[in-house]
């Protein structure tokens, strides 16, 4: 399987998401710096494809400084930096502290050493994720309805992950088992992941795919058309609260309205049992530009103000299941089983 | 007050809303054939303002046919064309039949005079309909929190009526008595009228609005900045289920959640106590470009394909009234009042 983001030639290779689906396209981070970039601009999303990200972006960060004096000290500090590219997604703190734990089983090492267990397990963390997504797949096609109506929101792909997807991943899986079924993209403004990724992996695929934007939702559950939505998540709180891409929740209440099932699909590791419940995760909030100016061009009058949170919280009442690599679990029942 | 649309110099002249927020340009309507297009392509678009576009219409067609014989004939042919512009506005049939009536209380005059009674009647509409629109603001503004922070959808504004709006009406009226009040434009994809148009005229009047997506109700709504939504209406059945741009039933649904009041405002002229309820409402489907292309550019991979319709269904539990120029109505009183 191609990987999205991989370990390659002592660098990260990546398909740049900013030009798809016009260009598929990967490119060299070669600096720790070159990734914190990367992940603030988006050139690498999903939170599982930026937790890895997060991994490579420590054995960069070694790579640098593996001839310094204070090694460890600094590789921690580029652990902090790294990991302030992006506050919502858990996965890159969540896989900065994977790289972390290896540091500190290694710290009477050489740097080299240290740098080469720091390689070997973002490899590792790379192979997981690929076989961690066809778990959920598998788990989550268990409960699409034959011949289903999928909605989904923003790209959970295997553009979002290292291959596979979260909430794609459920869609292949249920794909393969049955041909009836048939995906609704939602836009996703203001980046448009759904209108550029989703759409280009399920076209890729050869599954049917139908483009909606962002409000249209409620009319084609009505219809009928729509009877079962996955997205993927940033960040699931303890009680099952779950970040995801801004208008998610919005979904998720519309489809409690309608009777219909809404499940997050997502990694172990997205679940933050550090976080009570949604009103602590921090929300980013991004540029002004990315909501007012579509394809190089304005879409509002001048001295209009935009706020662009990145996220939002879908209450846990909402979500029938959460599809992981483990089962697919109610949001109370989080606590007792990954506590 | 400027007319967004009105009949002057044997014309109707109106806005193109097409090119709003760069240009403010008003073009002139000669024949009934360029009325037809102009509403089709929505160079003209806003329920009410889409009445005064059939009436004006009405007029040139009288002013092309009135040395012809079956005069009446072919205008009521003519009347026929206009109304099938778009299907889901009642006001455009509505003022069209209006129109009818004036033909059929002057049936035994000269075609000239029938023609000079179409022009008379589509002034007064025009006048009308701003000072419903005042009535719908003042009333509407009385239901308004004291710094409410206002959700609207689309525009309901100056530019989809004669003058004053409808859903802006409302706004306008409440930020005289109270100027703590700010407002949410929801972008409204596809086609933007929120971000466009609706930001257009709230900078034009320095009533401070903020732009957002229109995935991003939940969010707003759940920190507390949005506590009231006002939009207008396209066509309002007997039991109150209400026709309104895509995305606006998504919108009531997460209001209602939120235990947030949900309000329409529209005139008279949009209920229609033909329609039983929204079931029986049509649904204009729009070309697929509309989605798929923005400011001149794709925004999805190729093969992708698009339903597009252009409202949706509010149903009548979700609507905490009707605010019309006759006063706010609960959506089931509107059998008794309007009948």
């Amino acid at each position: 399987m191609d990987k999205t983001i991989e370990w390659k030639d002592d660098c990260s290779l990546m398909v740049d998401q900013t030009l798809i689906p016009f260009e598929y396209k990967k490119i060299k981070i070669k600096t720790s710096k070159e990734m914190y970039n990367a992940i603030k601009t988006m050139i690498v999303r999903g939170a599982p494809a930026i937790g890895i990200a997060g991994a490579h972006g420590m054995c960069l960060a070694a790579k640098e400084l593996y001839e310094e004096n204070n090694f460890i000290k600094k590789l921690l500090e580029k652990a902090q930096y790294l990991n302030s590219a992006r506050p919502t997604a858990v996965n890159l703190s969540w896989a900065i502290n994977e790289q972390k734990k290896v540091i500190e089983n290694n710290k009477n090492e050489t740097p080299k050493k240290i740098l080469n267990a720091l390689i070997e397990n973002a490899i590792r963390l790379e192979n997981e994720d690929i076989l961690i997504n066809k778990k959920i797949g598998d788990f989550g096609a268990s409960v699409v309805p034959l011949g289903a109506g999928i909605l989904t929101h923003c790209n959970a792909g295997a553009l979002a992950t290292v291959g596979y997807g979260t909430a794609l991943g459920v869609i292949r899986s249920a794909y393969k088992k049955d041909s009836s079924i048939s995906v609704f993209a939602d836009e996703t403004r203001p980046r448009q992941q759904g209108a550029r990724i989703t759409t280009f992996e399920l076209v890729r695929d050869n599954i049917p795919v139908t483009l909606i934007t962002d409000g249209m939702c409620s009319y084609f559950m009505k219809k009928g058309m729509i009877n079962f939505v996955v997205t993927g998540a940033d960040r699931i709180a303890a009680n099952g609260d779950s970040a995801n891409k801004i208008g998610t929740s919005t979904i998720a209440i519309a489809a409690s309205y309608y009777n219909i099932p809404f499940y997050i699909a997502a990694p172990k590791s997205t679940i933050d049992m550090s976080i009570k419940s949604g009103n602590d995760i921090v929300i980013e909030l991004r540029d002004e530009n990315e909501v007012k100016i579509i394809n190089g061009k304005s879409v509002c009058a001048e001295g209009t103000k935009v706020i662009n949170p990145a996220f939002d919280i879908t209450d846990s009442g909402l979500i029938k299941g959460i599809i992981t690599e483990y089962g697919i679990f109610k949001p109370n029942e989080l606590q007792k089983i990954f506590s």
